[in-house]
């Protein structure tokens, strides 16, 4: 082994659960990488929460990344993104991304007619963080965001394909459809879970956009650009942990990767 | 002075901002009294979490109050009620009351058929707290739980009339009329936020039982028996503290309670 650093791990956090979305979308592309996850799930959600918590709780959460010796760390939540990355990179050596730059430039690349919308937790769109990286690649696009606090509850209640979402959608998105955008960013781990419902309700003439499918894209590109690429023939087994229940999260779990997963560990967050 | 104990303040505690609804209760019933009050706003909700994890929180919300000095606690979240409670009052020795047990307490009286409904979040339904209280007063009595998970992200998003949360009162509560109970306890504070959709969807022949009101009965019970009525001609003025934003807090908390609540104080809660 030339250089170990390739062999340690990518450190992943989010909120909660919807942060193996983007978990997923990192197996798919970088099948050699080992990934340690950690899902806040005793203090779960931070897109209702001030910036001020969600920024303590992510430097808690990096913190225990960190000392799992991971080679770099992805905030896979959008509001963790939002609100706390910039400040989190500043203090740590270990590179860390974001999925709201990777959304952005994705979204920026995507628009023809420079109209954007978002939708987002209360946090994420307070930040304005979308329309800030979005017009610092283009300053002429427009981006305009919508919170959709009842989407997340929504999903966890397990109405993917349900009228009463559908209403709820038609009225989240019924003034983002009149302003014309082209491109919609699913600015929330948990959306594209109702990409169907959210499709219908803007016409097939919108496209969107799944930050958590760029930010599988970014990594790569970012450890490849660093020399961390594991090329080791031998994978090591993920690791996932939470700071609430494990049974819990284990069905979950389960639900979105592409395997069964039997075990993940519980930690008090609030030590680190 | 005879005994400076009754001019000590009493302690009441909530995952959030909910509890508020037990305070305004308070307030009507016991004028005197001063309230500290505490909303675990950085953590909340309680309801979709692990009986080990609201624990622990309770256990730290308490230790804050106990060290205002308060004469005694009310636990004004359901859930916390529910699953901490009988634990940490053998830890403490300032008495302490929960929601559960007076709300239990009216249904039991008031049920005609022996056949009670209760409505709360997932960690309280599975408690089956409300099941052995009940059953406690009066053996023959049938108990039935149903969760409702959206009601309180349906509350937040300002929905108390609307044919969406119409909707989701008929499936959540289509079997529990079918079964024919009388009464129906709103085993969440949230809830009777909810009361006229709820009133509506169960028909006007089972009587909604609201645990807010009885536990301030409750309260005002206990501090007569032990002597604890404060009886000051000065009412001291009430304190809200939160774990996250304060300027969230103070327009949620103006709008129940029966006057304008201009300063809260922002505190870390893990600390304890």
């Amino acid at each position: 082994m030339n250089d170990p650093e390739k062999y340690a791990p990518v450190g992943v956090f989010d909120s909660g659960v919807g942060g193996l979305t983007v978990v997923r979308e990192i197996m798919n592309l970088l099948p050699d990488e080992q990934v340690v996850y950690f899902g806040d799930t005793a203090r779960v959600p931070y897109g209702s929460k001030s910036g001020e918590t969600v920024t303590k709780f992510s430097r808690q959460d990096v913190k225990f990344l960190l000392g799992m010796h991971v080679k770099a760390v992805v905030a896979a939540c959008n509001t963790a993104s939002a609100v706390a990355l910039d400040e989190i990179e500043k203090e740590i050596s270990v590179p860390i991304i974001g999925v709201v730059r990777p959304g952005a430039r994705a979204a920026a690349e995507a628009t023809r007619k420079k109209k954007v919308g978002v939708i987002a937790t209360e946090a994420t769109i307070h930040s304005e963080i979308y329309t800030k990286y979005i017009q610092g690649i283009d300053s002429d696009t427009k981006v305009i965001g919508k919170a959709c606090p009842l989407f997340v509850p929504l999903v966890e209640e397990g109405l993917l394909n349900d009228p009463v979402t559908d209403e709820i959608a038609r009225r989240y998105l019924g003034e983002l459809k009149g302003t014309g955008i082209d491109t919609l960013i699913l600015g929330c781990t948990h959306y594209p879970l109702l990409k169907d419902t959210i499709a219908r309700t803007m016409g097939e003439d919108v496209t969107l956009v799944n930050p958590a499918y760029e930010t599988a894209r970014s990594l790569k590109k970012l450890l490849t650009e660093k020399g961390l690429l594991n090329s080791s023939d031998t994978i090591a087994k993920h690791r996932f942990f939470v700071s609430d229940s494990v049974d819990k999260f284990l069905s979950f779990a389960s639900a979105i990767l592409p395997y069964e997963i039997t075990s993940a560990e519980r930690i008090n967050i609030e030590e680190y």
